[in-house]
């Protein structure tokens, strides 16, 4: 393996050009940014679907509440992302549109994998055509449809899967690690939300605070979101 | 054989232009990307036409039902891929879309081989129309019209042609030779199925797991979609 | 002659770009592609207009049948081509759709060299527009009109020719020196099949079996198109 | 750390481009601007919201009230920028627009977040487009709506954080450490002036001169904007 | 005189670029072309105006009457070319729509000049914008208007000029001799044919053939095309 | 400081690049170009704004009096500039053109601020959009409206500011020093004429001519135009 | 003085660029194309405006009298250019529209001025937007209006000036000196016609001939070009 000949010959200075090895070296580049970006979970549980993440911020002069690191894109769908930021609002802002025409189009809810597969048509538009660059984000977006309980991931190719549990950004090799062995299907959202705190907590170490987590929810009942308050977090961490 | 060289000179930089030796290089490269794609069969049967796929995801944190790697396109058209799926799911789309236009405008389902020309037009306008990439990827469509049975493979040339049996991705070489040994014109869905799960078995040796396989076929008498139950694959690979 | 300067130079790389002796090298280049192509030949014959050509595929796997090396553009114009076969389809399907607005149009069928002028209005833009490379294919375009029949050959340039008897595609020197020993202009369809599958088959040696022969002709009474069996192809032969 | 080598690759000539390691340099180097532009303070108080920026000129040719450094977008909405002031000017300008039509088409006052996520918008769309480039420039938004007292920091990503109290432009890791010591979210706005121009004063040393510094707030009770005179700066700084 | 510098500096890769002494190469290198298409001839006699050309082909093969050398643009206009004779087509194909519009518009036949200017303006352009190539084809342009005979020439560059008799192609500065030494204005169509015809011969030497040349004129008293036949040429060579 | 890498690899090629010290090289140069230019002083006065400038041209054969060196924008507002003076044209005709809609669309005359801050919107677009080049020319615009007596200065990036005096072109620098020294509030038009005058000539030094000064101010009491005359030039320089 | 260092990095490969001294390389190297072209002298006189111009072909076989070196703009105004000739006549053909839309819309002939403007706008365009090259010619624009005699010079820059005699083209140097040693503004045409001719005769030297001589003016008392005959010329360089 013989990486830097192929960036020495320039296959990776457009998203135009496969590498003579058939790769898109550019939408792998965006995909180191979504792996350096801040470390995001999403747990599907019988209760709801649970989405936490690392705000990554502790300044005091940040005003914690108003981080948008939780988008709500429908009532029943929220979403959360690792990578550029900036990237994923105008995603989530797409979506939000899409959601509203669906509402008023055919008077209900838009399917979440509706949203999803939008998405992800404008990612790969940003893998194939000249002149843009890739999204360099992932985003989870999480659901509750008429058929039930939904949790998507889309990366930066345009390609999306649905997961019972899943982990994007930074430390996503350890935390999958620690979902694999601890994800059940019976777990409430409040089971998960412990899961999940303690993953990030055991992969950042003394860099961690509770402050640093946001966790939110759509509740299955209601079908709505449910933020999750720094007291519960701080309970849940315990 | 020197291909050194051209690559030196910059002839693989963009599809808008040949070497001097008149091959066009990004679109090769397309074709590696396909090469390097999960494994996909097709075969066309008595009692109907099969595409058989390797997931390639052994996930349980993954929702193993809903990894769309077999595509409904039209009642009686099913398709699948080898390549960058995100690609893949941009031409369905178009197909689709078309496929239900055709319905509307004519009141009778599309024709299979007027989705593959199609979708072979757009491919071919991305290895001719500098700012776009050539689709990284080969699709097997697969249907029965008025007229009989169809299966189709397209290249990211732009090509088409009509097969029997057919498989493109991993392990294409090995899996081309048994289809050539063991496929029959009189074999019914199920022995098709043994055949495909088989091959796939052989050439991913001890990585195989039942779990990877995905299976569907459209019916002849119904002329619909059929979905392959995990207990049926399982019961195929032995 | 030192043709290796020009490309060091770069003078290949756009075909908006003159090398200092005026040629266009990335025009050249296609025309290469057109000679690596499948040998296709077309005849005009005292009771119609011949086309044959190498289908190159002897797969059992593939619908042999099925494959449309010989395009029917209107009822009474056949086509067949050598180069990049997708690019071939995007001409002929351009020229099927003129041939149908002249019908609805004029009440009338197209004349041969108005279908023929048009492609290769389309394939000269594409000599001189940047952002678009040439179309890397040749074409035979055959047809009875009401003043005769006519055989063009045009060439990725846009430049076209009517021929008596024309070949393109690998082997062009050894068949045309065949056709221009052997050919008459009072030859009949039958006769003009063995000559063209005689030529075919000694260039290729041992690689040929008549099942790579296709062939279709321009019927002078009917002006209509029929094919030529896989029976009648193998009584040529011999 | 070699930052070098990335440069001599190119990475850092287009924003359309990442970095092998998922970087997008042209944005970076535009945050660079940024860090070498005036001086810009914005601090939430109990009695408004208050913006103070070095106008870095001490030209007794230059019309001093003039210079527009604080700009007004709404009556209750107020702006200060570092980097690319005519940059800078683009955005304002939009946002008065923007601000003006929600005023035209709602009857209400637009949200100060809204004005932001409009601007950010448009900034990401510069670090993704080609043919374009990056907003140089970084903005602090300060207004107050129904809701309370908001003051955003828009970076040249398009990304924006609400912030107590911020500071951005040449000094910046100074003045916000002396912000995070002495800001108290129950200053008046006399104080938060007091302190800004002191962690100016501390941060340009001799080349300070109180000339140099202009200041506005909006007012919490009246919803409006109030310039601070230079007897009130003059006071302040002593 | 060292032209090898500008060319290693790349002046001569793009047509949006002055070398610095103030030359466009790539005008002077389609120029090039031109002076290795093949031979064509205009004179303007007492009772018409006459082209002549060299067919180039002498292939029993193709059809040599329907070789399209010269061009007819209106019933008093005609036209031939040397260099890329496609770039030659989509000229005179203007230039015809052109002609018929104006009958269409102003019932009255258009004037050579208008054609001339026309097709001349269309040359600048592609002079002078990027994207497109100039066009590497100089044509003769022979007419009789309401106001007498006319002969003109139009080169790459897009410059034209009128002629009393005037050659573009292979042999120009040897045929040009000849036509300095031997034309009169007082010749009627038939010496000049004999001129034209001699010249080529001359300059083919051993290649020359009668098979090759192509002559028209528009003919004094009739404003209309008469085609020279082949017994016509053989005995003017003679 | 190095300037030379930075030149050395590129990033001063483009307006879409930052350098990665985050400087616009492309827009800094066209700076340069306005120092190279004609020296232009604008001085606001108790009577009016006075704009004198350098013709440069001394030759007899140039019809002086036609040599366009300060523009005027509307009855009441008058501009000059130094740099590429056809840039300057532009952006004065589009400023023209702006004030006349002004006047009729508001049936009042356009405000100076207003036309310099639709000029700064076109140069500012000028540094970021790639495919157009920086304007190449700085600006001094004088007016008076309603509110007084106006003089801004726009330079190549797009910024403006108001002065009381200003000077743009060759010999800046001294000839602002001058300024600083002597500019007075209560001057008059006429002693701003000497002034201006004085500097122009020291800098120049043996070089000057009465014949190369322009000059023209906007009169406080009739706001209108009113051209120097080169009497009043001559008087002015002894 | 070192102009080879900044051809070597490129700064003159495009008119987007500025060199870092500020110049725009391009389109100095257009100015050079200008004095390689063929002399033109323009001469306002008492009774009229005088152009003259080396139309450089002395052959026999072209139509002298249909050399256009001097354009008919409308009934008042002519011109003529030095550099690529082409280049002039899109120019003159834009300025013979617009002068015949002024009749049209306004029904009264254009301004001399007018028609400069609008050509020189278009010449500034193409040394601002990419994707295009300068003009590469310099006209002599030469009217009566209304308000008196006028003669205007434009540059490849897009600058104009009104003269009352200049000259372009070779020769340029010389031939201006002789002008401001012996022009004067009480010249009749006839004497200006006598100076025009001996200063071309000069700088040819023993390669003059009176036929290269174009010369036509605009009649004072007529406002309408009269073209001056081969005698007249014939007498004036006596």
């Amino acid at each position: 393996m013989q990486p830097m000949p192929h960036q020495v010959m320039g296959y990776d200075r457009a998203i135009t050009m496969f590498s003579p090895d058939g790769r898109l070296l550019q939408v792998e580049y965006a995909k180191k940014t979504v792996r350096l970006g801040n470390t995001a979970i999403g747990i599907t549980c019988k209760d709801g679907v649970l989405l936490v993440t690392d705000k990554r911020i502790v300044d005091k002069l940040v005003v914690a509440d108003a981080i948008e690191k939780i988008f709500l894109i429908d009532d029943h769908i929220i979403a959360t992302a690792a990578g550029i930021l900036s990237d994923a609002r105008v995603l989530v802002e797409k979506a939000q549109n899409k959601a509203q025409e669906n509402r008023v189009t055919f008077d209900s809810p838009i399917d979440t994998l509706t949203v999803v597969k939008d998405m992800c048509s404008l990612k790969q538009l940003c893998t194939q055509s000249g002149g843009l660059r890739p999204f360099g984000v992932s985003l989870l977006v999480a659901g509750i449809d008429e058929d039930g309980t939904k949790l998507f991931l889309t990366d930066p190719t345009g390609l999306y899967y649905q997961y019972r549990a899943a982990v994007i950004g930074e430390g996503e090799a350890d935390i999958q690690e620690t979902l694999h062995k601890e994800y059940k299907e019976s777990m409430s959202v409040k089971d998960a939300l412990a899961l999940a705190a303690k993953a990030i907590k055991n992969f950042l170490g003394e860099n961690f605070e509770p402050q640093r987590i946001d966790a939110a929810y759509i509740d299955a009942q209601t079908k709505t979101m449910k933020k999750i308050s720094q007291e519960e977090i701080n309970a849940a961490v315990k």
